[in-house]
């Protein structure tokens, strides 16, 4: 038998959940999709199908509701870090637990210009993230990130000084479009408190240091963004940001007898320049 | 030979479009999905394979792309009014011409509270629509519409008093989560102006009702909501919705040892109810 | 009160079933995905909140479950039209009742060469549709159709002798690669048996003309392909198709000193061509 | 200035290519994706603007089409990794290229019985994936894959004997629907030849282990799987195994006054257990 098992994790993944808080005759909601994965010592699931250290993940997925239940929900980190702990205790073979959390958006309708006490409009596809991982040792690691936040700058954007080959038709430009979709993780340093305050700081510092920044290039952007993070908001360690160039192609107006003095664009969803970083305090 | 050619179009879909206009320093986005339908006389395409009378969709495209650089783009409705003219000029096999017009919106970023002038976050899945059809003849329907606009009201909205047989099983609830996907067109009267103010005001119309109305039902509050259109809008002689119900299902929390007074439910994507209606100005 | 009810209608979506058939040790599946719609007097429900009339669609998806199990499913038309007759008889306020039944296919894995008993893989994309309309009169329409059914033929398609105006661009080929996702729904004269075997025959004229017609335009294959069912299956008395022209342009790799022997093409999803007709029996 | 950047890389995603292959009148279609990463010495781009060491990503996909056109094509993994050695060598600071080709299956059409020649169906949603990392140092790993292959047992797949907490309502059961979407990787011994049959073998040894398995979990068979391809593949090292288990949640038709002999169920998407594990060889 030459075959061995490996690092393996399981758990359940998707779990949606809308929670309805009620202040009075003012409702609040939490749009949360939960993942919840165990690693440990599971071998003999997979080796002899011996299911006797196997918490099922259907009951991930009570247990879930049930904590959306019991819990007052503060932030997510902290919804995220009650849930790993639970699952150690529950799930004696796990060595570490992961419990990821996506929020989506809701804002309040207006209605005759006031926002309205249960009405709402669900927001963009940006989605905000809480990750908290615990060992049995204790350690705990908490990540937070924002996923498919869609940004375009029209102006203070160019691409120049590029090397050359013989497969290069890309014209040097100093004004473009630069387009992208933001997916960024980052880690807290320990003790942090006040996890909606340093989202709200993160989220701002990307932000503005994008609409601001004199871009030669998606890198040159991406780590402007990065550093700003880790200097503006000291509780964060480390940022990794991912960033896909969503082409808008000038488009070729001349053989129609007309001038394209970047205005016409055509948004291209492929193929795109893809840019990774991680940025780290020192 | 007992096959007959029946009605017929052809076009070009999914034209993608970005028009950075530019006032100074600040810029505008038109973010923009064109469609091109022509219908009209091309049987000798469909039956001889003769081309003779078929316009490219391909120069469907350029001409859009082409027209949205000479023109000044003012309301979709205007331009797609512009085209759909344009198309029946340079096609004379056709005896009818549609254009229909998808927006995304975008809006600000902000730096240091201030809206950015050239830098933008893109909206959510809402799409506004404008959709021209324009015939040979001169006759000329002006519609617009809104599609994927997510709402939901977590009061006010209840469903009792239906039938039962012998396969009913669902609880009759006063007080439930009303979510909804809405999908809507309407058509403007004749000589309508300011297409963007009568945008807003269809808008306002529907979603301040849906706030705000003591649901019974989703066709009740469907109703209610065209009926509101018809009523504030004296341009609109008429209006289509379809709800999809987006059910949230309360989670029986009893097994678990849990009261659940309404606050935990689970999003369910399928089945979902769908709803649908004209409702139209006498 | 200016706003009246017009054409309304409502039902249950996506209700998803899997019906696993027991032939002794051999298995098989039916993956089906239902929609039920009402059409009737549902005034009461719209105007003033009353669902008395209102056969919740909570109970249609339970109907669908129970009939699914009752029954023993012969072919999809079949099963739509007992659910059709039935939901006329639970809702006495339906005028008309539609059930459309889409079959998502999977095929046997093989172990050793063998087809398995139990095991299966999952089809592609496309989707056999069966739809059954019946009205209270007791008047019925059956059609059947295809979607998502991705074909491509790389030999016998050009595109040339159409017109050219200022913005056409476009050259003409007589070698190019067509390739679409075919949509089609064909309606059965009435007393039309053997659905499986009528659903085949068209399938089968559908793909043999797509493959060995010369086309000159999507229009030219796409008629030849309803021409050849309407001769072929003398139990189908009309048939829609919808095709998108999913072009694949030619690499310009002049630019890099290459030539292109129609050999390198990029799938491009959008803009595209999409042509639409309906041919019927004399 | 606290922020120092950590790891990166650039690249292009998501190039795609049809090539048609001409065998006299017999045509072959190769259907890629091609997605290609440099790693290496970018800072100067990240810190400063500098972008005289970032080959565009523009001329990476030229390049891509370029290479197409000049290579015979063999296998995907012989393509990868020329695409490797020569992005290596036009991009100086470049320490690693990384190459991942997507490929797409088409099945031929048949006229009368017979494999047509040039007229094709797209397969379904199975991609197949050829993976080429080239250090500059001339390190080099192959590895292949399979996503999104979607396959169900009905048969010889239970769940029982896992440990119960308050949180626990799941039944025990010995005889359910095992579905799932194989995702999996595969690392081969240097000097691999044969690819395609390589891939054949795994294919084949993942699958028909999936049917013949006495299922006691996911974990069970999903283990059984990865040990088949360690076992039967002797060039295969090590291999990644991913599957969501794709809940068919039998209905309960009791309410309804019906027995359900594991025959009527609910495929639901959401949540999903997911199961990954690492196999390897000793």
């Amino acid at each position: 038998m030459a075959a061995v098992l490996g690092q393996n994790s399981y758990g359940k993944s998707d779990i949606r959940l809308m929670k309805v808080v009620r202040d009075g005759a003012v409702h609040r909601l939490h749009d949360l999709v939960v993942d919840v994965t165990l690693e440990g010592d599971f071998g003999a699931a997979h080796l002899d199908g011996d299911n006797a250290k196997v918490l099922p993940t259907d009951t991930m997925k009570n247990t879930v509701y049930a904590k959306a239940s019991e819990l007052r929900l503060g932030t997510n980190e902290e919804f995220a870090r009650e849930l790993a702990a639970h699952f150690l205790q529950t799930s004696g073979a796990a060595h570490a637990a992961r419990v990821s959390i996506a929020e989506h958006a809701w804002s309040r309708l207006e209605a005759n210009g006031v926002p309205h006490d249960h009405a709402f409009q669900r927001g963009g596809a940006e989605v905000r993230r809480a990750e908290v991982r615990r060992t049995r040792a204790g350690d705990e690691t908490v990540e937070a990130g924002i996923e498919r936040l869609t940004v375009l700058k029209s102006a203070r954007s160019g691409f120049s000084g590029y090397p050359r080959d013989q497969y290069t038709t890309l014209p040097e430009t100093d004004d473009r479009i630069m387009a992208t979709s933001i997916s960024t993780r980052w880690r807290y340093a320990t003790d942090t408190k006040g996890f909606d305050d340093q989202f709200t700081g993160v989220r701002r510092a990307l932000l503005e240091t994008f609409a601001d920044h004199d871009s030669r290039s998606v890198q040159h952007t991406l780590y402007a963004m990065g550093a700003a993070v880790i200097e503006r908001c000291p509780r964060v360690d480390e940022i990794s940001i991912t960033m896909p160039n969503s082409h808008h192609l000038l488009v070729d107006l001349a053989p129609l007898g007309l001038d394209n003095p970047n205005e016409i664009f055509v948004p291209t969803p492929a193929p795109y320049g893809l840019i990774e970083a991680k940025i780290f305090r020192t």
